[in-house]
Protein backbone atom coordinates (compact mmCIF):
# COMPACT_ATOMS: atom_id res chain seq x y z
CA UNK A 1 0.00 0.00 0.00
CA UNK A 2 1.76 3.28 -1.07
CA UNK A 3 2.49 5.75 1.88
CA UNK A 4 -0.13 8.42 0.85
CA UNK A 5 -3.13 5.28 0.57
CA UNK A 6 -2.12 4.80 4.59
CA UNK A 7 -2.28 8.52 5.54
CA UNK A 8 -5.85 8.86 3.96
CA UNK A 9 -6.95 5.10 5.82
CA UNK A 10 -5.60 6.72 8.70
CA UNK A 11 -7.32 10.28 8.14
CA UNK A 12 -10.53 8.32 6.95
CA UNK A 13 -10.69 6.02 9.66
CA UNK A 14 -9.75 8.99 12.22
CA UNK A 15 -13.23 11.09 10.82
CA UNK A 16 -15.42 7.83 10.50
CA UNK A 17 -14.41 7.18 14.03
CA UNK A 18 -14.94 10.63 15.06
CA UNK A 19 -18.41 10.88 13.37
CA UNK A 20 -19.17 7.68 15.39
CA UNK A 21 -18.53 9.15 18.25
CA UNK A 22 -20.85 11.63 17.64
CA UNK A 23 -23.36 10.11 16.47
CA UNK A 24 -23.57 8.72 20.15
CA UNK A 25 -23.92 11.86 21.71
CA UNK A 26 -26.41 12.65 18.95
CA UNK A 27 -28.26 9.91 20.11
CA UNK A 28 -28.21 10.61 23.89
CA UNK A 29 -29.71 13.60 23.06
CA UNK A 30 -32.27 12.64 21.14
CA UNK A 31 -33.81 10.36 23.42
CA UNK A 32 -33.68 13.89 25.76
CA UNK A 33 -35.96 15.36 23.29
CA UNK A 34 -38.60 12.36 22.80
CA UNK A 35 -39.21 12.23 26.38
CA UNK A 36 -39.33 15.58 27.43
CA UNK A 37 -42.52 14.70 29.27
CA UNK A 38 -40.95 12.10 31.34
CA UNK A 39 -39.39 13.31 34.38
CA UNK A 40 -36.03 14.50 33.30
CA UNK A 41 -32.77 12.56 34.43
CA UNK A 42 -31.43 15.16 36.69
CA UNK A 43 -27.86 14.14 35.33
CA UNK A 44 -28.55 14.01 31.64
CA UNK A 45 -27.03 17.77 31.50
CA UNK A 46 -23.60 16.29 33.00
CA UNK A 47 -23.27 13.09 30.92
CA UNK A 48 -23.91 14.58 27.81
CA UNK A 49 -21.35 17.50 29.12
CA UNK A 50 -19.01 14.86 29.73
CA UNK A 51 -19.58 12.85 26.87
CA UNK A 52 -18.58 16.14 24.97
CA UNK A 53 -15.50 16.77 26.83
CA UNK A 54 -14.85 13.41 26.04
CA UNK A 55 -15.45 13.75 22.01
CA UNK A 56 -13.45 17.27 21.96
CA UNK A 57 -10.22 16.00 23.48
CA UNK A 58 -10.75 13.68 21.26
CA UNK A 59 -10.96 15.97 18.36
CA UNK A 60 -8.49 17.60 19.29
CA UNK A 61 -5.88 14.75 20.03
CA UNK A 62 -6.89 13.90 15.66
CA UNK A 63 -6.33 17.39 14.97
CA UNK A 64 -2.54 17.25 16.61
CA UNK A 65 -1.86 14.01 14.73
CA UNK A 66 -2.90 15.72 11.43
CA UNK A 67 -5.66 13.16 11.10
CA UNK A 68 -8.58 15.33 10.54
CA UNK A 69 -8.68 19.85 9.71
CA UNK A 70 -9.29 21.55 12.63
CA UNK A 71 -11.98 23.03 10.90
CA UNK A 72 -13.67 19.29 10.53
CA UNK A 73 -13.30 18.80 14.05
CA UNK A 74 -15.10 21.95 14.81
CA UNK A 75 -17.84 21.52 12.27
CA UNK A 76 -19.00 18.43 14.34
CA UNK A 77 -18.70 20.16 17.98
CA UNK A 78 -20.57 22.90 16.28
CA UNK A 79 -23.58 20.41 15.19
CA UNK A 80 -23.57 19.31 18.31
CA UNK A 81 -23.61 21.64 20.78
CA UNK A 82 -27.20 23.51 18.51
CA UNK A 83 -28.30 20.25 18.90
CA UNK A 84 -27.99 20.93 22.77
CA UNK A 85 -29.00 24.04 22.66
CA UNK A 86 -32.12 22.89 20.93
CA UNK A 87 -32.90 20.36 23.81
CA UNK A 88 -31.96 22.70 26.29
CA UNK A 89 -34.78 25.16 24.74
CA UNK A 90 -37.67 22.51 24.50
CA UNK A 91 -36.97 21.18 28.34
CA UNK A 92 -37.53 24.79 28.96
CA UNK A 93 -40.71 25.16 27.42
CA UNK A 94 -41.61 21.92 29.46
CA UNK B 1 8.13 7.83 2.45
CA UNK B 2 7.08 4.45 2.62
CA UNK B 3 3.55 3.16 3.67
CA UNK B 4 5.24 1.65 6.61
CA UNK B 5 7.13 4.38 7.78
CA UNK B 6 3.99 6.21 7.66
CA UNK B 7 2.42 4.05 10.07
CA UNK B 8 5.61 4.35 12.18
CA UNK B 9 5.36 7.99 11.89
CA UNK B 10 1.69 8.10 13.08
CA UNK B 11 2.63 5.98 15.98
CA UNK B 12 5.26 7.57 17.11
CA UNK B 13 3.43 10.80 16.85
CA UNK B 14 0.43 9.48 18.59
CA UNK B 15 2.42 8.13 21.89
CA UNK B 16 4.46 10.86 21.67
CA UNK B 17 1.49 12.99 22.49
CA UNK B 18 0.11 10.69 24.46
CA UNK B 19 2.79 10.86 26.94
CA UNK B 20 3.31 14.46 26.32
CA UNK B 21 -0.53 14.76 27.70
CA UNK B 22 0.47 12.38 30.67
CA UNK B 23 3.52 14.53 31.42
CA UNK B 24 1.40 17.25 31.97
CA UNK B 25 -1.17 15.45 34.00
CA UNK B 26 1.90 14.50 35.92
CA UNK B 27 3.04 17.42 36.64
CA UNK B 28 -0.39 18.83 37.96
CA UNK B 29 0.12 16.20 40.38
CA UNK B 30 3.41 16.68 41.28
CA UNK B 31 2.38 20.80 42.36
CA UNK B 32 -0.54 19.13 44.67
CA UNK B 33 2.34 16.84 46.18
CA UNK B 34 4.86 19.78 46.60
CA UNK B 35 1.59 22.25 48.44
CA UNK B 36 0.68 19.62 50.32
CA UNK B 37 1.26 21.98 53.47
CA UNK B 38 -0.96 24.78 51.77
CA UNK B 39 -4.47 24.76 51.69
CA UNK B 40 -5.55 22.40 48.85
CA UNK B 41 -7.46 23.67 46.39
CA UNK B 42 -10.67 22.13 46.72
CA UNK B 43 -11.53 21.15 43.16
CA UNK B 44 -7.85 20.15 42.04
CA UNK B 45 -9.30 15.91 42.25
CA UNK B 46 -11.85 17.19 40.24
CA UNK B 47 -9.49 18.72 37.85
CA UNK B 48 -7.21 15.44 38.05
CA UNK B 49 -10.52 13.51 37.33
CA UNK B 50 -11.12 15.49 34.33
CA UNK B 51 -8.06 15.31 32.70
CA UNK B 52 -7.81 11.20 33.25
CA UNK B 53 -11.36 11.10 32.08
CA UNK B 54 -9.57 13.22 28.74
CA UNK B 55 -6.35 11.12 28.37
CA UNK B 56 -7.96 8.12 28.78
CA UNK B 57 -10.71 8.89 25.77
CA UNK B 58 -7.29 9.75 23.31
CA UNK B 59 -5.52 6.53 24.33
CA UNK B 60 -8.84 4.55 23.57
CA UNK B 61 -8.95 6.56 20.35
CA UNK B 62 -5.63 5.80 19.49
CA UNK B 63 -5.80 2.29 20.16
CA UNK B 64 -8.84 1.85 18.05
CA UNK B 65 -7.03 3.69 15.40
CA UNK B 66 -4.58 1.52 15.82
CA UNK B 67 -2.01 3.79 16.58
CA UNK B 68 -1.19 2.59 19.85
CA UNK B 69 -1.48 -0.85 21.66
CA UNK B 70 -3.72 -1.05 24.27
CA UNK B 71 -1.41 -2.50 26.81
CA UNK B 72 1.09 0.22 26.14
CA UNK B 73 -2.40 2.69 27.04
CA UNK B 74 -3.46 1.09 29.98
CA UNK B 75 0.47 1.24 30.95
CA UNK B 76 0.16 5.47 30.81
CA UNK B 77 -2.80 5.33 32.46
CA UNK B 78 -1.58 2.97 35.36
CA UNK B 79 1.17 4.71 36.45
CA UNK B 80 -0.68 7.89 36.40
CA UNK B 81 -3.29 6.12 38.58
CA UNK B 82 -0.42 5.23 41.15
CA UNK B 83 0.74 8.15 41.35
CA UNK B 84 -2.78 9.73 42.21
CA UNK B 85 -3.36 7.26 44.89
CA UNK B 86 0.15 8.24 46.41
CA UNK B 87 -1.12 11.87 45.99
CA UNK B 88 -4.54 11.14 48.31
CA UNK B 89 -2.94 9.01 50.59
CA UNK B 90 0.03 11.63 51.02
CA UNK B 91 -2.59 14.25 51.68
CA UNK B 92 -4.78 12.11 54.13
CA UNK B 93 -1.44 11.87 56.35
CA UNK B 94 -1.34 15.72 55.93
Amino acid sequence: MLASEMIVNHQDKASALLQADAEKILKLIKVQMDNLTMPQCPLYEEVLDTQMFGLSREIDFAVRLGLIDGKDGKAILDQLERELSALHEASLKK
